[in-house]
């Protein structure tokens, strides 16, 4: 089923891509600030797992990697009031991305050779790295790192199954789909239930 | 005629230079961070490319390279309010700089096996990345983000002629020319004509 | 012996993530922050080099090298004032592992056939660049562009020297020990008799 996949991994893209330009719309960024923001945020995180695995990225080979954000800033560009509105839905879409990310990523890492721990560890880059470049492209500290909202958690638990089924032999889309439903369930179930990294002793609350 | 392509490439490395040592007087760094960032906007988008292509960057493996950000150093510190007075010429050959760069940077890119359209995408990063990475280790959105002088714009449209050319067979310094030209000639044009980049609805004016 | 260039290797690794974690207390970022830092700071300089080098990073091979920073995590979150309290001692590690990783970082170059001017950029690449990430994603200006105390080059002459003694076929943990204890020679006399950087003409004092 690479069909499933692709559509599946576009979606991702797709999804990261509006948060890219949206948040291009709240610095006040022009149209090209927008859309080199959707790029970097939709595929700085597999660009680096690719660069990471020494293979040619990915998104420098499909078509749809490099249009799919050019979509999502036009739609941005021009319904953005609309885009924010949905922003509850967009929290749900990034889920998915998270989830999908992560568990591609490290299907790709175990593919490539990399051990279960490390694959782990690239799976969680590639869901949280164009986020993070999007964040420092635009000023700001990377969220991911202060707010506290579980994000890097539900990624590293996922990327944590999908390799621990891919060390038993356990690939294909039924195991990426279940390492990816677990990191959306954790994340959503993180928003929901207010669930809190805690801060180091002394500096807290 | 490689050595008036390696030429025109210092010539470039050395404008690119130029602008990261003087962010680094503006912000008042030491003549380390000078330095750093005289290499680092030189450099850096050609490393970034290299990388994507999966092969050593060229900034490794060529003396002039790492040495004409040395000597754009020197003179900045020397004479960098000399330098400052200059700025509308560097602002031209600054231009020239991200023209050559865009179609240099997208030549290889095709001779590496690229689509037209992901060595466009590759062209212009070769030509804005070093720029973007001295704005940001400078604690500053870059520049190419917000500020509505088309720049990005006419490396895109450089790139895209070059990946046309190319594609057509039609390889070599002229085709590297032309292409370099018209991405200099836009982005001259668009200063003079003070062209801007729209902000999405609302956010505007 | 491995062993012990592979422990003085863990020993820069620990040293570095505990400067990551403790720059994450400094912003107040929760857990998941802190540890991102470590990470970041301890393997970012290596995996840059390595993927400069166009070889696979070292970091998503070795089980210590991602294990470490999170101990050293652990270590920030539970003891922080007491790790603050050591600061000295950290600042004298910090030291030993800048002297270590321009060392090997350049052996480690010259070994892939760099020549020994490249191999010595990237050495001072692997040895700051770690912390010039952890400070560009607290939101800061890296502390080695602007502070004016000698960190970069202390670096430079110890990566100079490695690549010196290498081309001249003197390799192995001798050459290597010799090159990061001038590093590190350097950097504590510049700390204690307070070398400090020039600034450009006019910016100055």
């Amino acid at each position: 089923m690479p069909n499933v996949s692709e559509l599946l991994d576009l979606a991702g893209i797709f999804v990261f891509a509006l948060s890219g330009a949206l948040m291009g719309v709240r610095k006040r960024l022009d149209v090209v600030g927008m859309g080199v923001l959707a790029e970097i945020t939709a595929l700085g995180g597999g660009v680096v797992r690719d660069l990471i695995l020494n293979v040619r990225p990915i998104a420098f080979q499909s078509l749809g990697y490099v249009l799919v954000p050019v979509a999502a800033t036009v739609i941005v560009f021009f319904w953005h009031p609309h885009v924010a509105r949905v922003m509850p839905a967009i929290l749900v879409l990034d889920a998915a991305g998270l989830g999908l990310f992560c568990a591609v990523g490290t299907e790709k890492a175990m593919e490539y050779g990399l051990s279960p721990l490390h694959a782990t560890l690239l799976g969680v880059t590639t869901a949280v790295g164009g986020g993070m470049l999007r964040d420092v492209l635009a000023g700001e500290i990377p969220t991911l790192l202060y707010d506290r909202q579980l994000y890097a958690v539900p990624a590293l638990l996922g990327s944590g199954v999908m390799a621990g089924l891919s060390s038993y032999g356990l690939h294909g889309w039924p195991a990426t789909l279940a390492a990816a439903l677990l990191a959306f369930g954790l994340r959503i179930a993180a928003m929901r239930r207010k669930w809190r990294a805690p801060l180091a002793k002394g500096i807290g609350e």
